[in-house]
């Protein structure tokens, strides 16, 4: 059964043209369902440069393109996202943040509908700080709460504050932590994602221009996190889940943290050792899809 | 008299090493007074492309560097942000959204302080949609507001909602008003400048992957939001405006209007015209730093 992006929008039926203009992408300049009709799977990280690179991981890992071939950015036509595609998989970079993430969320959205895209599974690749794993440690989300540990996303429309919810789809979730059992190379678990909207006081940290508390206050807020079953803190889970859940799309975060906040607020570790645990999610990711695909 | 950096955080005193991750700088590895000791004018901007093209556009202003030469980006070990320096210039690429200037903000202020950097200027220039203007005018913030029309900018701290002030520099405000009339070449008002977390839904727009208001319901909000003054809306003046507030920095918004969003949503004017609208932000601050400099 194929099912389809369910869009919650009346009025878009309405538009002759569709402009995607963080994408410098449109219906009317673009053959959406050409160009992206086959897609699958996506994957969205932060950074662009991180997302280039998977796209050539997953390429040699599916077997697809020639090796070391580059893969060109679809989003070529502004620096706002980055975009690469390989046969069903769409690698898109997000920037840093609920505000930054929920643009091209809205985006992508619209560009798989518009594509007649279906049965689309959308997972996070990302980083994030842990609490009380070791670093390295890759947590997959149960719930994405808010700084005040509820599982929901609270925003503001037309003035007025609207709720929404954070869940995510529990069977991919328990088929990712399956897979990470399989490659069995890193530390994964499956625990709560604290979603901020900032990284020095937001997330109790004592390092940024400003902090105001001290640190046993930090700390006390960190440990009442762990308690409530957070196990990472990013910047970007609670809006990914729920225009997700509104559009009817499968969605998974899979993180790995830099660091254990309960010991430290720097992210000190050396270049090369925080480059493979960026990594990690990348694996686990990329044996995520080849199963599916029945390549494993 | 010299007005130094007011870093309002006693625990950065006890740290012997200092981690700009977002930045990929430090204390550790850089010698930052002998690096950014002399900048006097800070300008950021959503777009790392854009930032770059304003640091070649003011060293031609300023006569500084061979024309045509290449400006290195000094973030080069990341693709978080991206930063350029021309003498007493920096320019510097923010992401969108609050989040993502937030974690900018924190580790420009640090790095201006670690600097020991004096008298600093901060100025955003940006693109945004306007409100009963003509697109292309140029909007100088008289004060951020968000989206209910209150001028403060609402963070959550170790789970508390605390509330800091948006104010901006009055007086920079007008010099830079008087800027655009010597200029005289594009409408430039002061007005309010309503900052959110979202470009689609908290915005008003009727084009997202999510709609769920009508369109009598956003254009009463939008007459709203001109009748309580503001007159353009973007997603980064506010915690722009209050962090710069608690570091003691003089700190300016100027953004050009991409629309007039009383008269639709979508941003379909030609790449060429959009181009050159982006322009006048970058103008205007470039004649008001000639001036201050004693070039003009």
């Amino acid at each position: 059964r194929e099912n389809f992006i369910h869009l919650c929008n009346p009025h878009l039926e309405k538009m002759e043209e569709d402009i995607l203009y963080h994408f410098a992408l449109g219906t009317g300049t673009h053959d959406l369902p050409a160009l992206f009709g086959d897609v699958k799977f996506v994957c969205v990280g932060g950074s662009p440069s991180r997302m280039k690179t998977f796209i050539t991981y997953i390429a040699d890992e599916l077997g697809l393109g020639s090796p070391g071939s580059e893969h060109p950015n679809i989003c070529a036509g502004t620096d706002r996202y980055a975009m690469y595609k390989v046969g069903p998989v769409l690698s898109v970079s997000h920037g840093m943040g609920i505000p930054s993430i929920s643009i091209m969320l809205h985006e992508l959205i619209k560009l798989l509908h518009h594509a007649k895209c279906s049965n689309v599974t959308i997972i996070r690749i990302g980083t994030s700080g842990g609490i009380g794993l070791e670093p390295g440690s890759v947590v997959i989300t149960r719930q994405s709460v808010d700084a005040t540990f509820k599982p929901q996303f609270e925003q503001v429309i037309l003035g007025k504050t609207v709720i929404r919810s954070t869940d995510l789809d529990e069977q991919l979730a328990k088929e990712l932590m399956q897979c990470s059992k399989e490659i069995n190379e890193f530390n994964t678990v499956i625990g709560n994602t604290m979603c901020t909207l900032d990284f020095y006081e937001g997330q109790g940290r004592l390092d940024g221009a400003i902090c105001l508390y001290t640190e046993e206050e930090k700390l006390q807020y960190l440990r009442e996190a762990f308690d409530s079953g957070v196990r990472n803190i990013e910047m970007e889970s609670s809006v990914f889940a729920a225009i997700c859940n509104l559009s009817g799309v499968k969605a998974a975060v899979v993180c790995v943290t830099l660091l254990n906040r309960l010991k430290g607020d720097q992210i000190s570790s050396s270049h090369d050792v925080l480059l493979e645990y960026q990594q990690r999610p990348q694996k686990l990711v990329g044996y995520f899809i080849k199963k599916r695909l029945g390549k494993v």
